[in-house]
């Protein structure tokens, strides 16, 4: 039987993920897709118990962090502004189970460029809690990529790709879907990598070459695909310049996407360390937690 | 009572458009959605007849043009390379009803970098029936914008872009979707066009930030959805600029994307004259028919 001390919750669009902590230390963990967008108001509490109930016992602390503390979530943790302490402001949600103390971490915005996030924020103060002296680049690759300027324990500002969408959108629903093929191939991500990279303009024409390779020289669907993640990529690097130039860089992310993007920021010079996103994630519900 | 003298065909993936004709003259059209991607091969013939057979008595030639000459379609009509005299090609389709003499327009294609086109090569025919010392470029709007290079009645060479395509899944398919209203506003579709043009490399981090100000500054939707229109033709422009810069440019397609690209054109000092895309597929179909 397991009884926790405290609740982590990474709440996102799609995804509902829970873990049962003592201190610092996970106990048992949950998933479903209750995520944000499938709930109405009054559906967040049920859908967390759904999950926790087996866990809990007297009052307990749950930390949550993502898009349930958006404006269509569980109630709104309204965005802290940059420069800001990562994940150093959230607020309680109401309940009817007077067991459960809710509490939702604030995202982070930003004026000009206009942009948002939330959940990043919780892996970046992760992050620092394990690097507190860290002074340099988060790179958190995803299906929106983050990219965010570290400096003294705070975040100073961000920028956002919406690199991993297009590759979904253009791989599985655009006329490129014809040519995409299971697998990867290297040297067609480089390729495609350098291209954009060098002449970011080329994005909008080599797409479309990708299909007509295809039908003319017959292109393996492997190397299709990869060398779409490849112009994609380089596209995101080319508008990323003034992040990584000259900066130390990390990553923070899912073991596979970090490698992609290491192999893409190796092309330009640079060795990144690379950090798993659920283990910063945790550290920084941990952290939240501990502030209470 | 209809006779048609012949019929013109302008079957694509998702339509099929046809017009009965006396020479030059439409005596009435028809259309459908029995698209080449809907159609088995042995579909193609019925397709067709459903929608002409009260036209038609004795034997009759059918002229068409499009993905129905694709490999997926009725017969293929391969390819022809670059350079060439565009819709100089045809192959018979074969069919059951003795009444049709069914022939389909080759498509043309290009090596490095590999391109193809398929319909679009009719319209440039036909825009060279009616302007046949045309030296310069004609840009044709659509899903995928094909920019073409002619020179002395030939193709010489040409470029696609997909940002008909982008524009529609990214406002109907990703997460700007919640940001899109509808209408239109010039100013924010300029200001998108301008930055984009300027620096092509934005266009990986502009995209999000179109979501960001919908949620931060309340940025209305007409303007949101015209500011994305103007991003994705501003990196289209700035690829394609070795085919305008200098060149006099003649654009064939539909009226409101005629006047998108017009105005987009103007911001770089161009002056086009627009020309209606099924006009120019007549004229070519027509032309096509008249070198039986």
């Amino acid at each position: 039987m397991i009884r926790a001390d405290w609740i982590a919750a990474d709440w996102g669009t799609s995804n509902l993920r829970v873990w049962a902590m003592q201190g610092r230390e996970i106990l048992a963990e949950a998933s479903s897709d209750a995520g944000m967008n499938t709930l109405a108001r009054d559906e967040f509490e049920g859908a967390l118990l759904a999950l926790i109930s087996d866990w809990i016992d007297g009052p307990t602390d749950v930390i949550a962090c993502g898009m349930v503390g958006s404006r269509q979530g569980w109630t709104e943790a309204k965005y802290q502004p940059v420069p800001c302490k990562p994940a150093g402001h959230m607020v309680a949600a109401p309940t009817q189970d007077s067991r459960l103390n809710v509490r939702i971490l604030s995202g982070v915005s930003q004026a000009t460029p206009a942009d948002v996030m939330r959940g990043e924020e919780t892996q970046i103060a992760g992050f620092l809690v394990q690097n507190p002296d860290f002074d340099g680049v988060l790179c958190m690759p995803g299906t929106h990529t983050k990219w965010a300027r570290i400096s003294a324990g705070e975040l100073c500002h961000f920028a956002t790709a919406m690199t991993g969408e297009m590759f979904q959108l253009l791989s599985e629903r655009s006329v490129l879907r014809h040519s995409m093929g299971d697998g990867w191939d290297d040297a067609a991500f480089l390729a495609g990598l350098d291209e954009t990279l060098s002449r970011p303009e080329r994005i909008a024409t080599s797409l479309f070459s990708l299909r007509a390779s295809g039908l003319l020289n017959g292109e393996d669907g492997a190397a299709a695909r990869a060398r779409l993640s490849g112009l994609l990529l380089g596209a995101e690097l080319a508008a990323m310049k003034p992040y990584w130039l000259g900066q130390e860089v990390a990553l923070i992310g899912a073991t596979k996407l970090n490698e992609i993007y290491q192999s893409a920021l190796a092309t330009v010079g640079l060795t990144v360390r690379a950090f798993d996103g659920t283990e910063m994630v945790l550290a920084g519900l941990a952290g939240a937690r501990e502030a209470l």
